[in-house]
């Protein structure tokens, strides 16, 4: 097993994970637990828990529905209201067993209920191990808007168990992954290099381990995102219009499809400042493109709903953007006719 | 002017603070500045405000109605709301002119908003310049809970401007003593002498400095209410029940007035608990009872209440509690019976 140190918290990565928070339980002595997590979450992955630990047996459930959409406010009021009900004190202990929308979702009621509770992470999905559960983001959608409401606030702990990947569906894999080449475009061009080759996706707990180191390493030089982690946007500033865009719609895109394409096009972006080359433009599309969804993107709307972005000043869209594969620098302005020419790139090359 | 240092930040305390702010507001070059106000302040406050710092005539106000019902979800969904459709950026500044409601409310809308931006807060109630706005403390109520959802978060500074105290309602002006009395109580035997003699009330200027003086030493050695800091909460055990209790009926009170009346029980039950002599509790009682609102208090709803009060522990009720004049200690426990008993005896003190 492998243990990472990130801020103030250890995170404990491997198949005997749970052993480390058996400890972890008998040694904290919560007045109660609350478990939150989806119908997947529950069904595939709540036995597995609660048979390794089995202090965790008389945990309060809250089962939420899978999805973006349950990043609401609503869905934390519901959160509330039952800790409320069943009168969970400061020192009971929040557990989201889940992917992004429970870690995200469960960590924000945690940190803002009675001022803030302590809270762990239990990712089960790709997307989750990889990137979610490591930086202390959390977060709800607001106004059609992702992630507007939320708090910097660390778990007590991680504990990440890969085989919970065995219970993920293919396009939750894809999804995963996006975050995982993200990464690499930014921060280390040995692992995009690898990631070329389809023997790298064999053995997923080394990426899921290299992933979450590198993003570690980021994130422990710049907690509060004032400078430096603003490299882990890249793609993230398209990804996040694209992603409200078909926000409840039929066409409603995971987190990592929409930051999939949100790549390919801030690539292009980079392509036109002269940040990458022609040769490094292809390479990444063709690596990524055949993992984006089929999707014509709308110009006005998406260029409408980056006016919100969190990296936004005096009104001005700012991209995190590669700097050669593997480098990135951020706080770079486009003008509209730039973004409108890579979102037309996009679109032309998912015809 | 004074200037005091609390946690990361500067509190400047003078009718000549606004100067203090104008050199911050030049210093900082925020994007834009967004002030929360309630029908008083907009009236009494804002002009002199805006008058005294002329780069906040382009501010953006958002107006709520005076009253602890503000506090609420729904106000908050209305602020982000605003702060959303105006495109405030990461780099706005969001200002409280008002009382303890308005810093606990923008407080808690400015630390989750876009996970977090600046904000100050400029008190403008003797509650919230003695009390409110030192400490961090942000929140709303929830399900009939005094601040239930909050956050610890700390503005970027304070500036306390006396001479607002002249607005104030004189319901007001004993509303904001009630904190005097119990930092007294809890912190500086001096002080709670120097409260007995009706001249004290003549330089409120002084007796709000000393008491943020005195709170903010509490504070900075336990700014996240671990152990220390909870002798704060004198008076609030059974004060913010009986707030709640009272909450959007006719007889609502100001948060003040019901930590009177905590402190009287409270000050009871230590003297169960041998932990105040007889003639103590006597003179508390004689000292806090004429400015305690005449209420005969329901014990049932009361103990109901005290179920969710964030210093609970495994459904146990603890209490902060002083031990002689001008000292406290927290985490006392104490049987419904006892608590029964130092309610009736307020009852009957009120008759």
């Amino acid at each position: 097993m492998a243990i990472l140190k990130s801020l103030g918290y250890n995170l404990y990565f491997g198949n005997s994970a749970f052993n480390s928070l058996k400890a972890f339980l008998t040694k904290n002595k919560y007045s109660s637990y609350f478990i939150l997590c989806d119908e997947n979450t529950l069904q595939h992955c709540l036995p597995t828990l609660i048979s390794s630990c089995p202090a965790l047996a008389t945990s309060n459930i809250i089962e939420i529905e899978s999805g973006e959409h349950s990043k609401s406010i609503d869905i934390c009021t519901h959160i509330w209201q039952t800790l409320t009900d069943n009168f969970a004190d400061r020192n009971t202990l929040f557990i989201n067993l889940g992917g992004g929308v429970v870690s995200d979702l469960g960590g924000f009621c945690a940190s803002t209920y009675k001022r803030g509770i302590d809270f762990i992470h239990i990712p089960t999905s790709l997307l989750a191990m990889a990137d979610a559960s490591v930086g202390g983001k959390t977060g709800i959608d607001f106004n059609g808007i992702k992630n507007l409401i939320g708090t910097f606030s660390q778990p007590k702990a991680v504990f990440v168990h890969p085989d919970f990947l065995f219970t993920l569906p293919k396009r939750h894999v894809n999804n995963g992954l996006a975050e995982i080449f993200k990464i690499a475009l930014v921060a280390d061009k040995n692992l995009w290099l690898q990631l070329q080759s389809p023997s790298a996706f064999k053995k997923p707990e080394q990426l899921i381990l290299k992933s979450i180191a590198l993003k570690n390493n980021i994130v422990l030089k710049d907690p509060f995102d004032k400078a430096l982690r603003k490299v882990l946007n890249f793609g993230h500033t398209i990804g996040h219009a694209i992603e409200s865009h078909y926000l409840g719609s039929p066409e409603e895109l995971l987190h990592g499809e929409a930051i999939l394409c949100g790549m390919v096009i801030e690539s292009h972006l980079a392509w036109q400042k002269k940040l990458l080359s022609k040769s490094e433009l292809d390479t990444i599309c063709k690596t990524l493109i055949r993992r984006c969804p089929n999707v014509n993107l709308p110009l006005q709307p998406i260029l409408q709903l980056m006016q919100n972005d969190k990296k936004n000043k005096n009104q001005q869209v700012l991209f995190a953007l590669i700097k050669k594969t593997g480098n990135a620098t951020y706080n770079v302005p486009a003008s509209a006719k730039q973004i409108e020419a890579s979102v037309l790139f996009f679109n032309s090359l998912v015809k």
